[in-house]
């Protein structure tokens, strides 16, 4: 149940029933020479509607833009500062909250919004905590980076062992193949395996990872490893947000 | 061209003949009984694909969730705080600036965004201005919201004259219909044509507007009249567009 | 009534009958080598004390600083930051919604106010829309630009046609020549009748409009089409106030 | 000369002998049962044109509204928070320090603004201070507070001692009856001498100080005092501005 | 008692018979070539733990980092921008008062926190003072800066006279000395006496003041006239605290 | 070294030969009924100066005030909110980084603060990334909590297995004894083993963990496990400063 295609009574409707709400955040910065700049979003709006096809989950419209500084060097790459995205997740989360949602399960698919995405959190539950809010009910969270769920883990280490790399993984390019195939680019790629390192500035990564990528070797990412990937990330995904979504 | 679905070495290589980006930008809120909440950004969404299949304009992805604070009091609406908008609209277009982009344009689907927008704008010039950012390119701005662009309103004033309203208009909604028509609801919708009046908090609104309407009769909105519209809008949006676009 | 010039117990009783109040708001900046820094905020000064004069309303001390960073490139120019003049708007509203007051009316003389105002306003409804102000009557606001009000549009296309321009205009230099005469320059002006265009940063301000007009020829301005701007002007804004401050 | 009544060309011609401009600040805030709420904007407005007069020093629109937050319990007061007042002195002086204005002289008519005023000098020197901003002159700013002039406690205190006060003295109740007196009022008032203490916040204040005085008999003010007062000011701020603003 | 020190059922147990606690908080900057950077942390909370040993007070951590960027010209010192400061205070004073605290006693070792400390109790008195937080008990605060104590002012005239100096003070230096002596260096210095004049920013600063001292010769200051100081500190600050906590 | 203890001089010849300066962090927050407020602070300051003492290394003070909005329902609990935080650590980073500090090496003694100081770093990243701050080198930030140091975990699984927990563990309450010891308490602790949980606002965080801890019980807790913990972590940490350091 997508919340964009759905109307307000829809809504009133699924709140007799559930608090709880799907939040697919992403990013939208470069994946190397071939991997796609929405990788990071495209993945987690397609794993959630999936998850929503198959349990009901209700999915607020996908975050696209995350924290990505990093990459700015790259051309294509939008970031959002940290302090911008706690504020857009602060209201996006007190807007729900004004309806009554108080269950919030976010499905990423961006390592640099985790950090970010949990220090909103405490932001917002600090106007509880001061006791600015004290008439509003206590909200509960739960971030899922779908590369990190134990099913993605077991499968990815068997499809591409080392080549995983951490930036323009196997995986989630093997997942936009799937998901969003004709658009997938092929450049030759140099050195095969890239190098690793520590992130910092925009100045700073592009030095050290001159074509974007980090410790991968994403040649090996094909569409039927898209597929495995997929359907392992639902399975342990879907299993997180029944249980969560299970508490009153 | 969509951004997401392209990688930095495209980019780089449309940076080298153009310095303008086109940003759908709508706004997740209710539509009244029938219409979807995701109306605002939908309909954005489908006519910058539109305009960058014929003019091979670039497109960033939708911002999906815009200034809406008034709309809050009915389920499923989301809002950005005007000065949370600000901020996004400013790390947006700082970072697409800090790779050569120079030339923005902005394709707007509620009429609630566009004062912040205009703001937003202003908020990112002062950099310049205040000689905080002296070796920065003055960067360009334009601001189109669909349904004022003068092919349209010509079409919906023959279309739905007086019932057209101002929010959930015949208009949007027909073109989510030529859009995204399964989707759309039948409901009873009384009054037939729903009341008119200022805009307040979400509190003011939902007892001055109980159904979510201002104004309009969307029982009149179907998708052939969509197409109709769609048409309209591409025409004086690809011209806006290609005029923008053409200045180096 | 000047609320400057009254004490606290008067304005106890004035709320005792209403809930009303008249800011104006301007701004100081260039108005080419003849117009006066101050005159957008001279204009809505003096026109609402012949508001209050009429009709009893009573005026908060004039905002004179408003959202001009465009023409930060003239000396004598000074401006708030977006951000800044929304701050600045909420906490006036706020100060004065603690004692009671719940409808205010805003007399701008700047063009470059208005989105930034409308964007305050929305930024303060938010606190009642998002739940965290729940207990707070749900605040009026009505923003009117002294210059678009019909009566004085009429007369100003009667008196100046195109020479009236959008900035340094004929009718806003004619109603400081009414109001505070002995001010005015008089420098020779070239060309006769400035450029138009659109309006980014101050650097790019200032080379397109040289001396810092847009599109007007002010040396056609004069004292007694001042009279007749502010008769004009006044006869609307009174009737607007009226009707606004009535409703309880 | 004040800046509101000038044109840009008059600016730029005052900067190539002087670097220097005098803003005046105050607040609009309670002053007692008979005391004008808008003294201590009124008090540091006239002291700056006659500082004007007598020095020609450039004078910059007053600033009204000031930090008076503990005074928001009796209607008509108007405060901007102490973050807010930051802001807007960052901007003004930032839009003049643009232009090749570097020496800022503050006339100051309220107490509760020197401690957020000199927070917003440090403000503005930290841009330079953290290295943001390293192109940018030194700015030296002065804050002088009219009544603690040497010749005004002088005079004040052999005018009326102990029931001078510290909030609706009898000094700036006599200046505002020297320069607005047809609009001052009379009240009985009781204790003829009101109470003293500390300050916290508006409820606190009010429980404190029922009638909005502190240690104060205004009823001793008067407009002959309040000339004998002006001319004192005078002297002390005409003096400080010479020797402020003859340093190139 | 130190509230690190101890638990949080001891904090519950003290809150019953007393809603005060005392905050030091000093600054991290040049004290000149012999003075500790720590210095203005260092002194109050040697002073603030006398005070409570005497006392009983309970003493919260100190807040070793405050507004000093005019020192940032000299290495090692850490500011925090006005801006900074108050946020932090506020969180710190808002934590306190959400659990029974109402009385904050801060001790002080810079002389550059005091405005910057002011503006944020007023900061905090807003929430308040705006309708915002009515349900908070109002909040009190004291500040007291050590080195302004009377008795401490006695002494220290008849111990350094001129030499005394207004930052890297005579007074501060000797305290350092009695409380951690091993750790002070001897360098000469020259002049004897230090310059005086108006602070800046951090490049105006250290142009004025090469070494950093103001008006100083601490080459006077020794260990004991650092203990007769601290005496003479606790003395006043006992007192005043006494006096401050003994209001329920 | 503590720079606290040190001169400016000092840290200007420091500067000549190293980069790096080590930051220790913690919390003031509570630690269950015998746990002490200060322990999360009180570890890494400790280990700082250990760290100090073997290898040379300079070390700012310590912020004991960290992000702990959840632990606030327990009197004694003082937290900054993320955003506060993030400005907190900002200014410390660019006080020194405008000095020629250029890589920070903090040691954490709180879980709470990790994903905020992340946020913090990629915060001041973006200056550089987004070309606000294009001269600035790029810094480089190592973040390293003591119980994570792999040497740490090994003898805290030895030493007390499952009964560890992950709030008030045995093994800071063991390094609090080994550094802190006639302070420590000693009250009945029931269960044996605390509850363990999701993390929420303070009022969901007291209602699920009564008495504060978190699955542990630090009845195990003593001085000489302490004082093996503290071999352990400091093992770790110089070797990580070390090999931090060493880069120019
Ligand atoms: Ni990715
Ligand atoms: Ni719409
Ligand atoms: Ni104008
Ligand atoms: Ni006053
Ligand atoms: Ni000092
Ligand atoms: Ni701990």
């Amino acid at each position: 149940r997508r919340l964009q295609l759905l109307t307000w009574p829809d809504i009133e409707e699924y709140l007799q029933s559930s608090r709880s709400i799907l939040i697919p955040i992403g990013s939208t910065e470069q994946h190397g020479p071939t991997g796609l700049l929405g990788t990071d979003a495209l993945c987690p709006e397609v794993l959630s509607r999936g998850i929503a096809a198959r349990t009901g989950a209700l999915i607020a419209p996908t975050l696209s833009i995350g924290m990505a500084q990093h990459h700015l060097g790259f051309p294509g790459s939008i970031s959002l500062r940290p302090s911008t995205l706690i504020a857009v997740v602060r209201d996006v989360v007190t807007s729900l909250a004004s309806q009554g949602f108080e269950r919030f399960f976010f499905v990423n698919g961006h390592g640099g919004n985790i950090a970010t995405l949990q220090a909103a959190f405490s932001e917002i539950h600090a106007d509880v905590s001061y006791g600015m809010q004290s008439n509003r009910p206590s909200l509960q969270f739960q971030l899922h980076s779908w590369w990190m769920m134990p099913s993605v883990r077991a499968r990815s280490a068997e499809l591409f062992g080392e080549a995983e790399g951490s930036h323009v993984t196997c995986s989630e390019v093997s997942l936009t193949h799937f998901a969003h195939g004709p658009h997938m680019k092929s450049r030759p790629l140099s050195p095969k395996i890239a190098p690793k390192g520590p992130i910092g500035d925009s100045r700073d990564f592009r030095s050290r990872f001159p074509d974007g990528r980090i410790g991968s070797d994403p040649t090996l990412a094909n569409a039927e490893a898209g597929e495995t990937l997929y359907e392992a990330a639902l399975e342990d995904l879907c299993a997180a947000w029944e249980e969560f979504a299970k508490t009153a």
